[in-house]
């Protein structure tokens, strides 16, 4: 297939476009850096050094033969979304590019500005770019477990049967988020969904729980093929974070009671479901929903396998509760389904000892990198 | 009260601020002409020539003794909207500053773009200046019932209790509206609810139906201050398209079967709602929402009682079928709950023969000034 992967450079977006890439699919990738200029202007980047994208699309050429197509340029212009649609006239669009840090998005006017602005943006210019360039393409676009919020309800895949005064209908699954990035991600599924039923766009929606890990097939092959990781407050998510304060032999800290459930998975499971997405289109016309997570935590039982793991190296990791930054229930019903991934042929790598062992032996050798001023909390939600 | 009017030229702007003016409110009222500006560049301007905004307030001034502030500006400028709010320090906000034309957001990209751009910017940009600002200052935001669409349950106001498997959770009402303009009023939804939970901004959502009618007690003092009347496929509602065909001497045009359903309230009405809603604000850090509207019909029940209308004034009006130009249910299920403004103390004004009789009244010295070309559609979804 002829996969447009938007926002290429980014912790998913680049092992996608090598996995697809290995795979036999012609594979492009636009990224503006976006991700990186932020890091850079929030004092948050990456331990890792990684190189720029056109650097990596060489180095992975070299080191396996396959080739990615590279374009450094912001999708939020038109121009540069409808020479890619038109130019490369892709089969499936993969749609990472938006700014994707929840902290990043509650930090001040300027910075929950840029990402209203940058998330809607990319999506409408997207899916003009298809109607008029390529209505055939499917959208597979990355949406957020977050949008679905902590409901009492079970978590339905999407989309909702609701019986109500004797009679019923089929609803998208009520959305309610706890950050202004995640909240722009159910406004792109408003987006999208209007225009799926209007002008006949077929779409898949991703619901992505947070995602960790750092190998893939491709990632192990050269260490500058591997992802970005971010450990700092912002850009980190939290079994990041727990790993880099354990190598730093600080506390793992828990904000509040450390109840807080969401659904995990592997970056070898992205990687899967991804492309189990556009092998399997939905049919035309149609705005399909999965749920994309293999394993549900709390982030104390995260603290303790991270514990668990960091004693094994001899590491001696304590756990500290320190009060909540963010405005979220601490303690909460939870219990999504996630059983449409699975059916088209996910095979789940778990979160195992094995595979929290081989994160922290990827990160020791950075140790001395490790910045311990931007680990802590720097945004508060109010 | 100190109460501020977004949007305070536009067709319930301005009768609004008139009407808070002669309560004795103090009022100050902000516009950038992009109604104005738009209907001009698709030659769908309004059959009664209005002065503007500066002119408007001064004959309103003269009239009845009564002042309304006044300020031409751009709220897409967070330091225009900044001024108003810390410059003015309203108690009350009342924001109609929206691009409102579901035909118009259907034209094309630029089209849809500057309606998504202006209507989630101003939002975002009253939400900011009131949290930096004012954060005591209700908000009272015009949503619309199109935000629900047409679903096969009863349309609660605004949240819904849902019952699945065995458990029960609150939420909003499930949105899912017929255009892009209405899409963007679903997006304000999703922000101001997200910024309410988290900064504990008191909101009023009211869940408008199509609003008609010339008259207020204010309006009817002088015919400088009469509202915007638009007839065009482009900004008219359907009882102003049909009550011009029938003075035009041209058959009422109905979209398709004509079973649409939708609930309809007199211009007076609007400005009681507005009223009572800024004189009862809801809990400090809440989002009420109220569904605005008084009586449902269908386009063919409007398209009948117009033509009874037009003969009685021996005009002769016929009905006629065409293609609907929208992607939307011709018959459909639709029975909205409206009963929180009653209980506020809303006193309805329904679509009686005498209201019809007087709007036809007052548009009939205009008939010269109708342009024909602009009543059919010229914009069509796909």
């Amino acid at each position: 297939m002829r996969i447009l992967v938007l926002g290429g450079d980014g912790y998913l977006g680049w092992p996608t476009s090598m996995y697809l890439a290995v795979k036999g699919h012609e594979v492009f990738a636009i990224d503006n850096y976006l991700r990186r200029t932020v890091a850079l202007a929030t004092n948050s980047e990456a331990l890792i050094p990684s190189p720029n994208l056109e650097e990596r699309a060489q180095t992975f050429k070299d080191v396996t033969g396959s080739e990615i197509g590279v374009r450094i340029g912001d999708l939020r212009d038109i121009k540069v979304m409808e020479e890619a649609i038109n130019g490369f006239k892709p089969d499936a669009v993969i749609h990472y590019a938006e700014q994707p840090s929840a902290p990043y998005s509650m930090m001040g006017y300027d910075e929950a500005l840029l990402t209203l602005d940058n998330n809607l943006k990319v999506t409408f210019n997207l899916v003009w770019s298809v109607i008029n360039h390529r209505p055939e393409c499917h959208i597979i676009k990355l949406g957020t477990m977050g949008e679905y919020g902590t409901p009492e309800i079970d978590i339905e895949e999407g989309w909702i049967e609701i019986e109500h005064k004797g009679r019923r209908g089929r609803f998208l699954f009520p959305r309610q988020a706890g950050s202004l990035y995640h909240t722009t991600k159910i406004m792109d599924t408003d987006l999208l969904w209007f225009y799926v039923r209007t002008f006949g766009l077929t779409v898949t929606d991703l619901m992505q729980g947070p995602v960790y890990g750092l190998s893939s097939d491709e990632t192990e092959l050269d260490s500058r093929l591997l992802p970005n990781f971010h450990y700092d407050d912002i850009f980190g998510t939290v079994i990041n974070r727990f790993l880099v304060q354990a190598v730093a032999g600080e506390p793992l800290t828990v904000y509040g009671a450390g109840g807080q459930t969401r659904g995990y998975l592997n970056l070898r499971d992205t990687l899967q479901c991804v492309e189990l997405a556009a092998l399997n289109a939905p049919e035309k016309g149609t705005l399909r929903v999965f749920n994309q997570l293999t394993e549900c935590f709390t982030v104390n039982e995260i603290a303790e396998r991270i514990q668990r793991t960091g004693n094994r190296m001899r590491l001696d990791v304590k756990i500290e509760r320190i009060d909540n930054p963010r405005k979220e229930a601490e303690q909460h019903y939870y219990n999504p389904v996630h059983t449409g991934l699975l059916e088209l042929g996910l095979k789940p790598h778990h979160m195992t000892d094995e595979v929290l062992d081989g994160m922290l032996e990827t990160i020791l050798p950075y140790k001395e990198r490790i910045n311990r001023g931007v680990i802590q909390p720097r945004v508060r939600w109010s």
